[in-house]
């Protein structure tokens, strides 16, 4: 019976988001069982009104006291320092402990990053935790990291990233050999910045000696192609380009939408295609792909967008569920331990 | 009578693009006259084979002789010191000439920001020209910069784009005071990395001076819901954007079309929405925004993407048609002339 610790005060919206994506996970998962942490006063009256009396759900939550929260706008420091009885900091710590097999949070990233490194450690042979995703592609979907844990990077940070995430492909995918590629702004070897390019010659290097498939430079384009598998970068980059996807994303739904009400005419061809629109939508919804895993820890954490509503941060929840499942950090520790 | 001219050989299909492109787009622009600049003889041959004999169109081209070609591999190096005659440089120098009124190339990135700014030298008070262009998003469109010139910033370099890309946005969309923001991985100032964190400081001091109307951070996603009207960003996370924006149109592009062709029931319904989807199509479509300028020159220089089809090459043709009749270097020259 997997049990699950929620960062229940996180995110911009807090409870009012976490609690009800919480019950909502429940019944997907029929033995999963939650943790909030948080306030504790506030989350009984939460769970008094969000809750029938009696409902089965109430005996698969537990509710864990934290008196303090990390605020979407706090610097690290504060995070690490000043708050040590945060929602986030005492659901990593029972992490820590072996309460419970991961956390979730919609905290903010530099603070989740931090805390989760101080608490939690990384794994031996790794320098930084990244960010990892799996996004769509014409082919599948790819697996990118960092997505925004790590704004400056060495070409050491750079080639971590790149094992962690062909480990994370080979795993996740069942793909004995994933293709790493480095995110660059042109395929020719000229281009691209210092830190790129030394990476890249790291990375031609060692490939044989990390038992890693890479497969040179991909662009922003080529990534959604299904070009790699894995796809490294900056968290600095990376996090722009997962925003800008969401962004386009979006603007695409919003183009469509007026679209369809250009006219009356439209309006009733779009009444015909309802089906495929609603199929779009569903594939569309950056929602969907809410949850990303910080991997390098000792530990599973699973972070949220900020932002997200009830079914994004639903999905976080089940994103966690399934990497309990998988248990990267133990393989991933695994075959650092090979290779140093 | 407006000329300008075509790096025929430059990108990556040469003057199998670029020719038939230059036919587009002379019918639409009765006063355009258009000079392709390249392998003399090859040109001719294919204006043979493209032009029915006396077509009108023949007295609007003419051919200006080039014996070299910059390859999209080329160093930057060799396309400045080894090839002194190749298409893309003898078209800066027509326009350095006056021979020209702009020049348009599809030629690799570096080298046309290096031979131009060898060729026509940058505007008084600007370091370095970067490439802009304007995306679609909800709410209108939004002008980037820079898009790939630059692939490392200092602080004043960003100033430098923040002024100029504030520029063309009040001349070309007639808006008295757009909204300049940085793009970032996040709203709060305790983010982002130091380029950026110093380049806030300075435009939030210098803005009144400069007479600009700084907003702050933008992310990936608020550029595209129209949270400014102007973003600024190094070219290597600029150039990412693009294309990562490229690369999701062409999968959603795609997802829409699976969606279609699961069963024969939603072939039939899209058949009944094809007016909507044509249009969605017709917004979407990347090619459409092909062409961005080079600001920051004495002079007109229009980058066409590489790897354009001869519809995108004539998109970026008509957006130097366009720049032609606005002269913004002249006015960013005015301008900065004024503020130092």
């Amino acid at each position: 019976m997997p049990r699950i610790a929620i960062d229940a005060m996180g995110g911009d919206h807090g409870l009012s988001v976490t609690l009800p994506a919480a019950l909502a996970v429940l019944p997907r998962h029929p033995d999963l069982h939650l943790v909030l942490v948080g306030d504790a006063a506030r989350i009984e009256a939460a769970l008094v009104r969000e809750l029938s009396s009696g409902s089965p759900l109430r005996q698969r939550l537990s509710v864990q006291h934290a008196s303090e929260v990390v605020e979407m706008h706090d610097p690290v420091a504060v995070a690490l320092r000043n708050k040590k009885d945060s929602s986030m900091r005492v659901a990593l710590n029972m992490v820590k402990a072996g309460d419970v097999a991961a956390c979730v949070s919609a905290g903010n990233t530099g603070a989740l990053m931090a805390v989760s490194r101080f608490v939690l450690k990384t794994l031996p042979g790794i320098e930084r935790p990244a960010i990892v995703t799996a996004l769509p592609t014409q082919e599948g979907h790819v697996h990118m990291l960092d997505l925004g844990a790590n704004v400056d990077c060495e070409p050491l940070h750079l080639e971590q990233f790149a094992l962690m995430g062909s480990i994370v492909a080979e795993v996740l995918d069942d793909n004995p050999r994933p293709r790493v590629a480095l995110l660059n702004i042109g395929e020719e070897e000229i281009k691209g910045n210092e830190v790129i390019k030394q990476t890249h010659a790291v990375l031609q290097e060692r490939q044989q000696a990390l038992h890693m498939n890479y497969i040179g430079y991909v662009e922003g384009d080529g990534v959604f192609r299904g070009d790699a598998d894995v796809v490294v970068c900056d968290g600095f980059v990376g996090n722009v380009a997962l925003k800008t996807t969401e962004g386009v994303a979006r603007l695409m739904a919003h183009m469509l939408k007026q679209q369809i009400g250009r006219t009356w005419y439209t309006k009733i061809l779009a009444l015909f295609a309802l089906p495929i629109f609603l199929g779009l939508r569903k594939r569309m919804d950056p929602g969907r792909y809410n949850g990303a895993s910080l991997v390098g820890l000792n530990g599973i954490v699973v972070k949220s967008h900020g932002g997200a509503d009830v079914p994004s941060f639903a999905a976080a929840i089940d994103v966690a569920v399934k990497a309990v499942g998988q248990n990267i950090p133990a393989i991933v520790r695994e075959r650092l331990q090979a290779l140093i």
